[in-house]
């Protein structure tokens, strides 16, 4: 469920390369001009309005931006204007070299992507990067936090929808008793979260909370300042029930003193295309106001447009 | 390069399909019919092979074949018909419920194939067993072998010739170090082998060797009963040279008394339309004897004509 708004009738690739082009001539930048193009154009066809500015001008799309833009709104049209598979390659490697913090996005990108997107991107870190994603987690993550992430961003995962009840059961039942003796880092837990299915992982979970009585997040915690059971909870709720994820980046960038403009930009890119209609309701059923109307109120300028462009907005 | 011999006017892949069809007609099967076909087909058209045959008789080739054949020649035979990624998945997933001894074959799998062609054995295996070859291996491995062989089936390797030499030097002082305490198990190292790229780590070994005096398969020695150190060796090995670990698998299960027919089969159909003739010049290096003559002395009937078309002997 996209919020991207496409015209019914798409101006042709050549005539968007030229008003792009047009935008950045001549002394300052048209930026909203920049917000009418981009900010309405599918994957695809970002994609082939790069190639064909880079054919008709010589020149890389990007690197004009990263030229012409400055500041968050620099950041929100480079991110919005990769392929998806590269920018998920572009923030999981930025995500390798930051602190704890930044491990959520590692596991955001490896636990809410199908297999196959997961993968693509890392052959677009390959060819970005020229290294692997997995030698980059593994070398720059250690302890457990590198226990949790590396199968998460390794495993090929199954996506069907057949369940094993039987194995639902068993390791609903390890799962209970790793957490009562406060295992959480135990291979086991980390085992089926990383390589089951999600049908098979929410099976268990089910199970889990029929057997023993409670959400296994809640059972997850135990110390709230723990931040690798923050993490293992988020990658709870990444893997079943990703709109209430990215709901909680959204309200805590949103809501905290100062945006969080890194996390803003981050769930509205990654995600327009995707499911951000979905995110937008859970948000509204959440905080009781519409997501765009948040948005709207905590940027402000080019950034705010662009970002209201992308959650569905429709053109101002 | 391959050793497979097809030759220049195929016959229609009708015409090949009536040919199988009458070898398995009435009384008794026609095996010599089954090699001269199968036996000179790329794995292009034995794919076209399988799916004109259902779609001209209604039935599935590969349940023919292990209706109307047995033993030796059977597996050989099925193994052989079989796409390479979905082979790889069948001997992957055999792999994961036996004994340690078969622990080989994961490593082989997982190291000596290119990236995408594990990534396509691991979507074999999607459809075939309607599970993830990673969750197989996480489950049904324990202790220092699912730590190793977890990252190596999981990884998606980057294959660039690139080499970073700081890196090098400084992991090989990291493998030394560990190797030198003993932590065979170790993260480091085996961080270091399931994650780089083979470039890479061909530099870090070479790196290792200089600095250090000794190749790391023999500082890797140091108790020849210990299964887990030997299947590192067997990792360095498929790593660097695989040519030398086939050799080697080969010689064992044809030297031994009785031959390991399980072994022999595997490599020559696996290899044989990659790299067997490379494999078979080694072999005969290390042993003064042709492949294909050890072969012939050691096995008998279908299944030695079966393994010898395979290994390039002209039409018999």
């Amino acid at each position: 469920m996209s919020t991207l708004v496409v015209p019914d009738a798409v101006p042709s690739v050549f005539e968007d390369c030229e008003q792009l082009r047009k935008a950045f001539a001549g002394w300052g930048t048209n930026e909203g001009l920049i917000i009418s193009i981009l900010g309405h154009r599918n994957a695809e066809q970002r994609k082939l309005i790069r190639q064909t500015y880079a054919e008709a001008y010589g020149e890389d799309l990007l690197k004009e931006l990263d030229r012409e833009l400055t500041n968050d709104f620099e950041r929100v049209v480079l991110l919005w204007a990769l392929d998806p598979a590269d920018r998920d390659a572009f923030l999981a490697n930025e995500a390798t070299k930051k602190s704890t913090s930044r491990y959520q996005v590692l596991m955001e990108i490896a636990c809410t992507r199908s297999s196959n997107h997961l993968l693509h991107a890392k052959q677009a870190y390959h060819a970005r990067f020229k290294r692997s994603l997995e030698e980059d987690v593994a070398c720059h993550i250690t302890g457990d936090f590198s226990k949790l992430l590396f199968p998460l961003v390794s495993s090929y995962r199954y996506e069907g929808d057949e369940v094993n009840m039987t194995l639902a059961k068993s390791e609903a039942k390890i799962l209970y008793q790793k957490i009562s003796e406060k295992a959480y880092s135990s291979e086991d837990l980390i085992r089926v979260l990383a390589t089951r299915s999600r049908a098979q992982i929410n099976a268990t979970l089910n199970q889990y909370k029929n057997e023993f009585g409670n959400d296994i997040n809640k059972d997850l915690k135990t110390d709230p300042n723990d931040e690798f059971l923050a993490l293992m909870r988020t990658t709870v709720k990444c893997l079943t029930r990703p709109e209430k994820h990215f709901e909680k980046v959204l309200r805590l960038a949103i809501n905290r003193r100062g945006t969080d403009e890194g996390a803003l930009t981050r769930v509205v890119t990654t995600r327009a295309e995707v499911d951000l209609k979905i995110i937008a309701d859970e948000y509204q059923r959440r905080n009781s106001v519409p997501l765009d109307r948040a948005i709207g109120k905590d940027t402000t300028g080019d950034y705010e447009k662009m970002l209201l462009a992308l959650a569905g907005r429709a053109h101002a």
